[in-house]
């Protein structure tokens, strides 16, 4: 493993290269798209949580003048994409328009007379499984799971146990059991672009669909399952990603415009707005938690056991217990994992999907575990934290180095506090994935270098992945360009998801730019009279050690091997790369106000385990937007139904998201410790970040008044519960 | 080498892949660039042959409500791609306008004045080399080339002596001489698409540049060179070609388009019209030659003996003269070739570049001394004709099998002509090229295979790619689907040029898709437990030899090789592959009316020895499209210039090229034995055709009516005026 000091390019703070293409507004999304004959797609969606559809009728919306086409899910019988038997969330998808016009569009969408017989709706999780609620989708199949009175629950679609050693032995020996409940409301990634497509069907009948998203592969599968028709008659062209966050790894409106394409033999761009994106897009789930810790004296912590109980939307999606661990050494655990089916959009993934939620839980039934016994919070995740030997790849005590150089940072148990003020800490830890994915260059007689990866860029992939490149063939990163390909023109490559692609595609662009330096130096020992080994590149130069004067130029060599060799060039097309758990830590400093229950996050030191920053400036962006987001997720977000599944905050002003004046000082504290694999030691970055600040906030809360919000998000009115539920209300 | 009966895909008569997107109107010439804020541009030209420019005044022109740039030599001193001193043929570019609308920069060029203080001009290549000829271009350098009497002659750029033998003695052995002069003027390509590109700068000061032409690589060569910028600072996007036959090789006006882009901060369109292109396109040269045969009784050739100046226009390029030889071994030779500079656009390369030209003079020649000695114009050819063992690499009789297949086609010595029809043969003769090119391709989880190139399509290059790599993979072509790179994406191919595209790519295609049949194989001998050498690939399939039942899907393969080893996938980038020579055949009938001089071309008879037809249904279109070329050289075309340097017929109703009804039955005959490379032994084939078509018909006309026409194109005038200095005149 290189020190920092030999490298050139990892490791610098290098803006990233697209940067100004995005800021001056030349980047091209999905939106942007301008076809000869184009048509404009829009969507009527259905107004209410749950009904049945009784009849539709597009008659008077295919006379409008510049109406080219609308269909619904009675014309398509052999595809899912419409609904036309029951809607089972609002915004649920019933019918489309292409019209000339944008707006011709959208007066269609009024035309189209849809007779709805509506049902009640449930949006509750706790609710939707209580045995008299109504099914969130008739005659959906469901888990047969019962209640204590032996009834048999509604809705649940998942039920699951994890269970290890004895739980009963693990809280009879413990010395404090803390037990509580937790609440998550839906949230929304909030990325800047509304999801938004064009289409169009070649004249051979192959079908191109441009789309943002996080992985080109992934949308042309949905797209082929969705309008069954199969992969290699689809080519998807991925458009810049104006966010995602996991809410546009799968297809949403892709398929609908290309149908509209297909049917009409015309480009359709189809864009959605702010209000759609909310009610039918993939927001991250919410859940409710009970979870009961119990630990020893000495911090021990001797068993945790509870239920999750996951909100699955429409799709009754998710069930999963586990992260309810955490990165700790639990000797006795019992974890239910259950979903249910509710009236709300299927949910999906929300960067490090499930672990904001599940840390709000555990980081605060740790806190009151530590309070319980008088121990200082940082203390007992230091105690029970996973570090070296705990697990077989684990071979460093990257947890335990984060957390206490975050909380030096902070100030941990040093700072002055004013009355009111609290600090709080909690952790998260996530396991970065890693997936099929390519990396090809090449080299100009110039010396320039082009880079083509299958991997989407949305956090800087390609601005580190054409600084690994640089890097491995000896030239300024400013001579590397990176171009996405797209399905018609490199091998698949996995979503950019779930922290891998740094870390995945980093190895593929570093192994290819490998393979590109020793063509480099083959030619460059042949005309130096040299042994490879005996040559080094240096300013664009390659030179035997020591000897910087005999020296042959990139450049030379790169146009010698196009007319000797064949073109300098490296590939690599790799399957996977073992891949390591990775840790964040935060600590929030806050204010309440005890009358109004308003919380100030004074400040949030954001400390992760990086491995290697392969670039400090996008890691440190990538720890700061995701601390953001766990401030959101924590004190304001949430979607809000009302009780016929009609969402009450579907925009920007009713659904607050952190401004510039609701984020503190956000200091990062990169702990670098190189892991054995990935490029140079570096890890996924990407998610962890989000995981912790929730938790860190409810307990600096608790550290500041003493009273514990257990429902998020924190609005003043639940701290001033919470600080009366305490005792300590106004 | 396989026999063509174990050849699934190629041999196979494939239609042109994208021509469905091509006849409809789909596909995406560089002059559809759509992009926001794009300007439009206009280039200003000398009206005159040659002029000295005294000033140029571009104020009013950048007045103009809607102008939004001018530009001219004097605003760009480093640059040369303006005039603004001396302008050396009309046409010639002097300044170019930027603005909001094409009507608007139409306008703003005639607000430009140009004081100019006209020149003489020269436009023949003759009058030119005159010692008291003007100047083409003042100043200019010159070869030092004397006449007869010791006057240094004017505007001479190169001279060079070919020369092997004795000629004097071979032509003492000579029992027939015979000499002569030929013409040739310049011929247009006239392509469909004139020139076009579109140019927009990134943010990060990047140059993107759409154009058509027949590399991308050479396109970015030009562009760096002209605009003086790195050419890793340049993307070149190559848009469908809308022909181009060598004429658009170089650049034209993309380098003025980026130009206006670069100084405005905006996109800009520039798309010139037939008369643009006309004057100031790179045309086939035109040319003089004297040309002297000598052969014993059996029709030996003895010796050859002549000169060929080539009219090199403003650039004074050319001066080869070994294409006079051709495919015939001749002991003794002694040719003088030279370029001289006139006042015309520089030439440059069309279809077997000097290859029709010279054909006309060596083919009248041998047709000449064949008659003289009473011998068959054919066995003449026979008798003389390269074959098996004259030349290292030359292992086959392709010549002279295509010459007696072609013959026997033609019904050549047994078919009964009336009074006036004649049947004359000529041939031509290429020696393909190969260069730096690539080719990737990969495999998805449907069984689809994608493949990129470098290579651009000219000639239906990449459906032969695809048939090549569905040979290999063992897929229906119909799942191939092929791409073009682009700059930015893949490594250095050359130009589609020299009848190498088909040849080298397609060897780059095999090699690429063997190496992913290799994977497929390597995999599937992991499942089904077999050897790899007892597989074999039917019906999208692998199994074992003689086990049709045991067997793995090639999609299933290819999914489970993106989880496990990395997605399949093949690459060859390669510098050359060894060339051969190939030959063409031309018998032409036709008819011709003594009175007014008009032929008809009857039919015409096109030989091609092509190794093996890879898809011979785009072989034949090779072969008619360029024995139509041919014809329209022969009997139609040409520039036409005043004394002053005006071109007189820039225009497509001046200039005639063959329509349909001027174009005969053109049978084709490909002879088939492979040779040792390419692919399958397959041979470049895009060349050859064009070369002997003119010759034939000039040989056609003599054994007609007797009278022979050495000054192209053959129009009636100049026949009338051959049948009367043969004595035939009516």
């Amino acid at each position: 493993m290189q020190a920092p000091g030999e490298l050139k390019s990892v490791g610098q703070r290098v803006a990233r290269l697209n940067g100004p293409d995005i800021v001056t507004g030349r980047i091209q999304y999905a939106d942007d798209i301008q076809l000869p004959g184009m048509l404009y797609g829009r969507i009527l969606r259905s107004p209410h949580g749950h009904a049945r559809i009784r009849k539709i009728d597009t008659s008077r919306a295919k006379k409008l003048p510049g109406v080219v086409d609308v269909v619904c899910g009675l014309d398509v019988p052999d595809l899912s994409i419409f609904e036309c038997k029951e809607v089972c969330y609002q915004g649920q998808k019933v019918a489309a328009v292409a019209a000339v016009d944008p707006d011709i569009a959208e007066d269609a969408l009024a035309l189209i007379k849809v007779d709805y017989d509506v049902l009640p709706a449930v949006v509750d999780p706790v609710d939707a499984m209580d045995p008299d609620a109504p099914e969130a989708v008739l005659g959906a199949p469901t888990e047969e799971v019962k209640d204590p009175g032996g009834r048999r629950l509604r809705n649940v679609t998942a039920y699951n146990v994890l269970e290890e050693g004895d739980v009963e032995r693990g809280f009879a020996d413990a010395d404090a059991v803390v037990e509580a409940e937790y609440q998550v409301p839906f949230f929304n990634q909030t990325y800047m672009e509304p999801n938004a497509a064009t289409a169009r069907v070649e004249a051979d009948g192959r079908l191109i669909v441009w789309a943002a998203g996080q992985g080109t592969f992934t949308k042309r599968e949905g797209l082929a399952e969705a309008l069954n028709i199969p992969e290699g008659r689809i080519r998807v062209i991925m458009t810049e990603t104006g966010g995602s966050f996991g809410g546009k790894n799968r297809i949403n409106i892709e398929a609908h415009t290309a149908l509209l394409a297909m049917r009409t033999g015309r480009p359709v761009r189809l864009t959605i707005n702010r209000g759609e994106d909310f009610r039918d897009s993939r927001p991250g789930p919410g859940c409710w938690v009970r979870l009961k810790t119990g630990a020893r004296k000495d911090g021990t912590v001797t068993a945790v056991e509870g239920r999750i109980v996951w909100d699955g939307g429409v799709t009754g999606s998710g069930g999963a217990a586990n992260r309810l661990l955490g990165p700790y050494r639990i000797p006795n655990f019992r974890l239910e994992g259950m979903a249910v089916r509710t009236n709300k959009p299927g949910p999906g993934a929300y960067r490090a999907p499930g672990g904001p939620q599940t840390a709000l839980a555990r980081e605060s039934n740790l806190d009151m575990v530590a309070h319980k016994l008088g121990i200082d919070p940082l203390e007992i995740r230091l105690k029970n934290g996973l570090g070296k030997g705990d697990q077989p790849l684990l071979q460093h005590d990257w947890l335990k180095d984060t957390i206490r150089k975050t909380a030096e940072t902070a100030g941990w148990g040093r700072r002055e506090l004013q009355p009111n003020q609290g600090m709080g800490i909690a952790v998260g830890d996530w396991h970065n994935a890693s997936g099929p994915t390519n990396a090809f260059v090449t080299m100009s007689a110039d010396g320039s270098v082009a880079l083509v990866t299958g991997q989407v860029d949305i956090t800087g992939l390609h601005t580190v992945m054409a600084q690994v490149v640089a890097e491995e063939m000896g030239v300024p990163v400013e001579m590397v360009t990176v171009r996405l390909g797209d399905t018609d023109t490199v091998p698949y490559a996995s979503l950019s998801a779930g922290s891998k692609a740094a870390y995945s595609a980093g190895t593929a662009a570093r192994e290819a730019g490998r393979e590109a330096r020793e063509q480099l130096l083959r030619l460059a020992a042949e005309k130096l009279e040299a042994a490879v080994d005996d040559l080094v590149i240096t300013n664009r130069r390659v030179h035997i050690v020591g000897s910087p004067d005999h020296a042959i130029g990139l450049g030379e060599l790169a146009a010698e091997a196009i007319e000797s060799s064949g073109a300098v060039n490296g590939r690599c097309v790799l399957s996977s790369v073992p891949t390591y758990p990775s840790y964040s830590v935060n600590v929030a400093t806050v204010e309440v106000d005890p009358g109004t229950g308003q919380v100030r996050l004074l400040d949030l030191v954001a400390g992760q385990d990086v491995g290697r920053a392969l670039n400090p400036l996008l890691v440190e962006g990538q720890m700061q937007g995701g601390a953001i987001q766990s401030i959101g997720f924590g004190l304001m977000e949430g979607y809000r139904y009302d009780e016929k599944g009609r969402m009450l905050n579907p925009n920007l002003l009713d659904y607050a998201i952190p401004t510039a004046l609701d984020v503190p000082n956000i200091q990062t504290v990169m702990v670098e410790d190189p892991c054995e694999h990935g490029p140079y030691g570096g890890k996924g970055v990407g998610e962890p970040p989000i995981i912790p600040g929730g938790a860190a906030v409810a307990n600096a809360i608790y550290s500041a008044v003493g009273a514990r919000v257990r429902e998020l998000p924190m609005t003043p009115e639940r701290v001033v519960a919470a600080l009366q539920e305490a005792g300590k209300g106004g």
